[in-house]
This record gives structure tokens, sequence and C-alpha cells, in this order.
């Protein structure tokens, strides 16, 4: 607003008045306000909310785990990106619990927030249709809404699951384990997807033994990576982990042991370059997902009208080591 | 509640009319549900607002990098907390700016939240007071409030660094670095603090070029890293590094050398102990830090009275290799 001030010769009251469609300006004067403003590309809407409503405009962001590093530079990105906005950010998690889920969202649009971005733990989004009617545009990251349509920003889940675990069959391996986050979470099942179709595309059968779903407990990831990589008959020579907290838990496992197994990891994480082998990973890009969606969310309270966006980002394969150990029956 | 009203052998609206004094109780039943709340430690305060307003209490979290992971377990364990006495959550990041804490904050408190816990980015907070008059309960958390007594939960900066650089001292190192975040920050000059005096005690002068605080970009710690290293005169032969930003990109500047060079860090993270050296660390608690500011906070929620409580938790050095290197110049 100083800027548009500054440029347009006036002070900040006449910026305000333009803006607010405000009696006492002349003409002259409404005409070179908004030109500054054009020119400059001021944001006109946003700043004409917070005017109105004396008060800051803020979004919510609700995500399913405050402490899993995946969402660090996500909530970072959103949040630069609100900033730029004028906008406030305030966060809540869903603790992967739908019920959780609704009332976080449900709490933030009675504490009036402009818009949300949401990486859904439920699969029903019904309950937001009188909100998003009411003007709160909302966008959804990483998973996409549950019978509702609406904006969705996402990885290549399946694309990226696939080339992991192609990557293995291609350095050898025959036998290889899948483990990967509870069914009812869209990108496991989605990665789930991916592996099969890269098992079955090289004509190779999954032994359902070399298949766990489930909690990202430590204690259950390592108790399916002990039972397939130490069964009796046909254990696994690699290993596919199907996100960030998976994987540390197994490289913890495969640490412990003498016999080399391949892992190839979904999500990057920090340090897995510096481990010894580097952590071979299909990289999502969290940082692109959450300012993508934010910008997304920016342009729908600008007034972007249109069909609701589906964007899927590629992932990107990072072989560092793990992922091109050799099965260790190999001749 | 329910429980309450199972014990009790009420209904749910004879609970929540004892709760809120409402008439239609007979005195006999009043007694019985008195008895099962007492008997089931049901919080009487909280549930009471919660059912007076209509809607969820909540509490905010303000806290200043969302991408540390060391907030990912303080944050979740607030959470569980609030989840524990039927409030919600809501975070923001100051992204340590003052303005934004201050903005942030007040931005909460207009939302009405019934609880704040702060991790200060600013050294001022009277502009906390008339919210606090107003009864909004607030907890600060790993730095003190500024300007104001205020309820305080951090851990000992101080005692933790003097004793990780005490331990290299002891693996006979004489010629220690010290890089650190921002001197504007408490616990950056608390732990420059333990540094000095572990140096002093044992009677070893600090070349100034051994000190470096600032920001904790990688490549402001990459350069200061190398800055003493490779003096010409007098490099140090081990690195003391105040926070987890810090220790892992010394880690990766560490990795690139010959020579090999002792290191502890403040602040344990996660793959600290996979790494080859293992990662020595001044380990603090930071679960425990957001579970006592959160009890704490729900306490003068419920109405405890009483001075501002200033909680000092220990820490906790945790040595796996690269503390425990010999100098290199080590006869």
């Amino acid at each position: 607003m100083k800027d548009v001030a500054a440029r347009a010769g006036v002070g900040l009251k006449t910026v305000s008045r333009v803006v607010n469609a405000e009696p006492g300006v002349t003409p002259d004067t409404e005409r070179r306000v908004k030109e500054a403003i054009d020119a400059l590309g001021f944001r006109r809407n946003d700043s004409a909310r917070v005017l109105r409503k004396g008060r800051t405009a803020s979004i919510g962001l609700v995500l399913e785990d405050l402490a899993d590093p995946f969402y660090g530079p996500l909530n970072r990105a959103v949040e630069e990106v609100a900033r730029a906005h004028g906008a406030l950010l305030i966060n809540g998690s869903s603790a992967e619990d739908p019920d959780r889920e609704q009332e976080l969202v449900l709490a933030l649009c009675a504490r009036r927030v402009d818009g949300l971005i949401v990486i859904p733990a439920g699969d029903d989004h019904r309950y937001l249709e009188p909100e998003m009617a009411a003007g709160v545009a909302t966008v959804f990251v990483d998973r996409p809404a549950g019978r509702i349509d609406a904006d969705v920003v996402r990885s290549d889940s399946f694309g990226g699951a696939r080339a992991g675990v192609a990557h293995l069959i291609a350095h050898g391996h025959r036998r290889i384990g899948f483990i990967g986050d509870q069914p009812r979470i869209h990108t496991a099942t989605e990665r789930l997807r991916g592996y099969h179709v890269a098992m079955a595309d090289a004509g190779l059968a999954v032994a359902p033994e070399w298949v766990a779903l489930g909690s990202t407990r430590p204690e259950r990831v390592r108790a399916a990576a002990r039972t397939m990589l130490d069964a009796p008959h046909e254990p696994v020579t690699a290993v596919f982990t199907g996100n960030n907290r998976v994987t540390v838990t197994v490289v913890r496992v495969l640490a412990e042991r003498e016999r080399p197994v391949a892992l190839v990891g979904f999500d990057d994480f920090e340090l897995a370059d510096l481990l010894v082998p580097g952590v071979t990973v299909v990289a999502q890009d969290a940082a692109t997902l959450g300012r993508t969606a934010a910008d997304l969310l920016f342009s729908r309270l600008d007034g972007a009208g249109g069909a609701p966006s589906h964007v899927v980002l590629e992932t990107r394969l990072v072989a560092r080591g793990s992922g091109e150990i050799p099965p260790w029956d190999a001749g």
C-alpha cells in the first residue's frame, strides 16, 4: 500500500478510500491510484479483505503428523506464500484421525480463516461443502479429497513407486518386499499399486508375505521387516519402503544385519546421503507441493474460477548406494 | 463425561447440569456425580468451559521454525496433552521474527484461544500483558519471556553446553570452535556462555576467530566452519555446535575432510547414531519440554494460581564417537 501511495503521489488514507470504494476521492486521483495498483500488481482482493474486516487475512493448514519431517518443508513453503500475500498461517494436526481432521477444519472455519489447505486423513469431505459454498477456498495436498471434487496437488505416488521397484529389479532382485503405511491412506495404496505393476511388468510373482501395510510405528515396521528378511522360504533380498517414517526404521534393521539387503525408500530425508550406504530414494518435492497448493489457494481467494485443478507432481529417483546393492544370492 | 455419567449411573445431561451448577438435580445425585468426577480426575473447568461456550476449547502454540525437526516432538507432546484435555491445538510460526511473533500471538488471541504456548522470537512481551490480564494463560518454552514475569519451561542450555565442551577438553582438545545461532537468541548466548566457562574452567584461552554466531543457513555455517578449521594459525581440532540445524551442516563439512575433527552438538537428531562416526550430542528432551509446558498451561486454565514457574530441564550428554576423537595434532 505504501508503494501504491508513493507511486500515485497520494497518502495511505486515499489509497484505502479507493480500495474500499469510499467517497471523498476525485476521479483523477482515483484513476492514478488504480493505475499504480495495476502497475505494481497490488493484490486488491487480499488487501481489500484485510481492510474491510479490520483484521489480518489468514489461512489454515491441516496436516497429519506434526513430527513427520516430510511436512516441514511443505509447511514452510505454504507459510512463505501466505506471508507474501500478507496472510497469517495457522496449523493443526489430524494425527491421521478422520474425526480429528473434521473437528480441526471446522474449528478453523469457525475462527474465520479465509482459506484452507488440507492433507486429508479421512475419505469423506462432504462435511466441508457448506464451508466451501460459504466462500472458504480449500485445496487438498498430498492426497485427494473424498467424495467431493476439489483442488488437489499431490505427487505421483504410483509412478514413483513403480520406478523405484523397477530400479531394484534392474539391479537383479526378484524377491522384493514392500513395507507401507495403513491401507486406508491413498498414498499407501497408490505406492503399493506401483509395486505390483512393476513386479508384473517384469513377470515376477509376489508372495503374500512380501507385502506388509500398517502403522509406521517403529515396532510394527521392525517386525514386518524381520519377518520378510528371515523367512525360511524365499526371504526377500531387497525392500521398498512406502514413506520416510518406514524407511528410517528399516535402515536401522538393515544396519544390524550381516547380509547386505538392498533398499529404496519413498521420500527423501535429511542425512540420507551421509549414511553408509547412502539411501536410494524416490524423492518428492515437499516444498513445491506446498508452494503449488498455496499459490492455487491464493488464486482462488483472488477470485479465480474454473473447475477444480488436479495437479500431479513428478517424483525423482536418487541413487545413493542402498538401491544398487545386488541380491546376496546372486551367482 | 460419558465415564462420569456411567460411574454415577446418570445421564449425560445430568452430569452437564451438575458441572454447570444448573437446577433440577437432587442433592443425592449431585453428590454421586461429584464423587464420580473426583474419582475419575475429570477436569471440571475445561469441560465447563467447553459446555458454557458451546465450542471446543483451544490452545495456540507459536514456534519459531516449522521445518526445524527439534520442534516436531515438542509440538506432538503439546498436542497429546491438549487432546487429553479435549482441547484443539492450533500452531503458527514466527520464523524467528519478533514482529511476526506478536502479530501471530495477537491473531490467535483474537481467534479466542484459551491459552498460549510461545517459543519467543522477541525479547519484549509486554504486548501480551492485556491478553494475560484478560485471562489468556501463557507459558513460554525453550526461552524466557522478555520484560514480563511469566511461566517458563526450558532446558539448561548453559549447563549442557558447558558439559559438552568439557567433554571435548577431557578428550585432549585445547583449540575448540563454537558455531551457534544468532546472538539475540537466549539459548544461543546461554550456550556460548557455557562454552566460555568450560574453557575458563580448564585454563584455556579462547581466540576470537574460534567463535562464530549467526544464522543457521547452511552457507553461513559452512563458511564459519571452514574458516576456523583452515586457519593458518591455531586451527581448531574440535567444534561445538549450538543447535541441531548447525550440527547437520557441520557434519557435512567434516565428512568432506581427511583430517578427523571432533564434534559435539547441542540437540539430538534423528539418525545421529547411524552416521559414521556417530554424532555425540548434548540432548534436550523436546517431548518433555512440550509436555511440561502444556501440563503447566492446563493447570493454569484449571485455575492454579501462584507465582510464575520457572522450570529448567536437565540435558544429557550422549557419547557416540564424534566427540571422543582425539586432537589430530596430539603427540
